[in-house]
């Protein structure tokens, strides 16, 4: 197994200004590509600290890939300390400043004092021109171990890892690398009451399979992640225990898929040729920008009411008022009003609607900050619930997206079974 | 100034299935604080993993803070490895079980041989219950350094972190840390042409005041970060070089919160007493999830609409059919429909409207990927700009928000201005 450690640069990074997404992408994509990256490190652009952290990732891992630092302003300093690491000097690369000025066109901007200095290259590495932004990526190797240094810009840096880093490191180790995994998502469980269920299970787990638990906004995320050199092998195995552990899980185990509730949803709906409205209260917008960060999902999302006040309800919901002042905005009544208002609005086969007290005020004794009403819709039938979350804002808004997909999702797939029934 | 490493332990994190928000929280904190975060550092649930960053982390600075793997599972042994490293056993602690206990109940759970090991803390050192969640936070003194292990739940450490953690450090610790950022917003600039433009400026900061750029969807966000034993002195010397780069920033600058700009603009609504409503094509939600993210904004907003498809923008916005035959959903005339649209029927003072070409497909040639039309409306004034981003989603979503927020900033002070000018 290739260990790779990865180095983000960035004092933007230690004073909590930035949220490092990229290491988790990062890691994600190596995984899935047979590496295994053991640690992650991040330091500010300082000059000892970055060779102290190149010194101790090339004594301990293969992999090094480094993030950050190569824009052209004067805090980014990870080029000249690449220098200073590997030994070497800048040099001018003509190919280099083309690829800098045609980017630069594209975002009709021009060269100039600064962005020419994208062009000046560590002499002894390969140099890979970025296709999505004007900081060249550059490769390093020595003594066997490799170090890439990538421009911290997230889209940039995927690019770079997609269509350059990956399918290079995969040809620079092009064997024995199999590390697998298989992921089940899990209702109806507390993290403690789901591991004593399966103490047995994972006591009889072989020494190269381990089993994670990821608990996530309302559900357990499981993970099962086997390491061997033998591919097929590791597949097989694999296979023995995932089938036990479905097996154990029975019907509290509602999807294997390895992504998130949303993009779950997204893959059935398309499937189905289903389309999805949304009525948010509580959830504020949410839902739909979970929805709506997935590319093609207007093939399904129609739309929705981001209905935040009692007006909006009645208005673009037609909820009854009297509703309202008899059962209260967060009420059962109100919630299947909204589903099927944004239903019949959008005129789509599903509909989610969401009403709750997200905190951390509007509580009061009988509906307490968490208390969540969600209901969902899918071709005339309506399914509504109540929830307790928790006295949290950000966590009770996350509960209600995930509960309310996972919902959504069971009542298509149960309602679908009787159609299909139905039909026979 | 007191140097503090973050660890973070979770197989989860290695593998990119969660994304560690936790540390930039963190570290802000402790910024403000007057904390210097100098390394943030990612392992496994792999105790010759834990032990090495210990140590190293016990070498190189005087507090570590280390979150995640004191959960009640199998696959959590942070808190057998500190026992370890500091040379301790595991005792039952009565006052522990009695708060798991507590928190078990307010979850409506109840106690089972799992979470009854939350009580077993280690011998050598001070115990602080959980009052977010049921693992105790343990903190652990050796050669005038401080190790402290919490919960990596984000709410649980949040909330130890800020009730618990800082106020100590901050006994511990209590003179001579002075740190000072200030926040400077700027448009209108790349970052490279801005970087030019303060070369000056950059030159002559002295030492112990550093310049930071931080791109962030569309904007520049400059930092100015200075470091001084004597916080007075720094004081003074910090708002010197503020004033100077004010000056330089000119019309430029239109924010010196350090806040994100949905904050900004929720200040100013909760100031002025102004009310809000969007609708939203290519931002599909995710303006309104940034709105209401905040506590609070119920003041503020009455709601929006998500107007994915053509007939929503007809139907719930009141968009004429014949602009969008005869001009596109991308542009001038229908945003601008869609923000007088959307007041009209929330009835608010303000209104931001979005619909663009987010991508990755929909481009074509007239409009590529990337073309957003912002409309802005302000009690009857409406301003609507075109834009050319990126060829990323994400970045096109982000962007989007960003300058509509910005845009609806300017026109509301603006006019406030014009407003206050007639009066007299």
């Amino acid at each position: 197994m290739i260990e790779v450690e990865i180095i983000t640069i960035g004092d933007e990074l230690l004073i909590g200004q930035v949220i490092d997404t990229n290491s988790a992408w990062m890691a994600k994509q190596l995984n899935i590509a047979g590496f295994d990256v053991r640690y992650k490190t991040t330091i500010g652009d300082n000059e000892s600290d970055i060779l102290s952290a190149f010194e101790k990732a090339f004594s301990r891992v293969t992999v090094v890939l480094v993030t950050g630092g190569i824009g052209p302003t004067k805090d980014d300093i990870t080029k000249q300390t690449l220098c200073k690491f590997f030994n070497t000097r800048l040099i001018f690369d003509a190919l280099t400043l083309e690829n800098v000025d045609k980017m630069l066109c594209g975002m009709h901007k021009k060269l100039n004092d600064l962005t020419r200095q994208q062009a000046y290259v560590p002499e002894n590495c390969k140099v890979i021109q970025n296709k999505a932004g004007t900081a060249p990526v550059t490769w390093f190797e020595k003594s066997g171990k490799i170090l890439v240094s990538m421009p911290g810009v997230p889209y940039e840096m995927k690019w770079a890892m997609a269509n350059e880093i990956i399918p290079r490191l995969r040809s620079a180790f092009p064997t024995g690398n199999a590390i697998q995994h298989r992921t089940f998502w899990v209702k109806n469980h507390s993290e403690s009451a789901l591991a004593l269920h399966l103490q047995k299970f994972e006591d009889e787990l072989p020494a190269n399979i381990r089993l994670a638990y990821l608990p996530s906004s309302g559900f357990i995320r499981l993970r099962l992640t086997g390491k061997d050199n033998d591919e097929e092998k590791l597949k097989q195995e694999m296979f023995v225990w995932q089938t036990k552990l479905s097996a154990l899980l029975n019907s509290d185990l509602f999807s294997e898929e390895d992504a998130d509730l949303e993009a779950i949803m997204d893959k059935v709906l398309k499937d189905k040729k289903l389309t999805l409205s949304l009525a948010e209260s509580c959830t504020g917008g949410k839902l739909a920008s979970l929805f709506t960060a997935i590319p093609g999902c207007s093939q399904y999302f129609k739309g929705g009411i981001v209905a935040y006040s009692n007006e909006a309800k009645q208005h673009y919901l037609g909820v009854n008022p009297s509703y309202i002042d008899d059962y209260g905005a967060v009420s059962q009544q109100v919630v299947e009003e909204m589903a099927k208002g944004v239903a019949q609005g959008y005129n789509t086969d599903c509909a989610i609607a969401t009403s709750g007290v997200a905190g951390p005020d509007g509580g009061t004794p009988e509906k307490p900050v968490g208390t969540v009403w969600i209901a969902v819709f899918y071709k005339g039938w309506v399914k509504s619930e109540m929830f307790h979350f928790t006295n949290n804002r950000e966590s009770n808004i996350l509960r209600s997206c995930n509960n309310s997909i996972q919902m959504l999702l069971e009542m298509i797939l149960s309602k679908e079974e009787l159609i299909v029934n139905e039909k026979y």
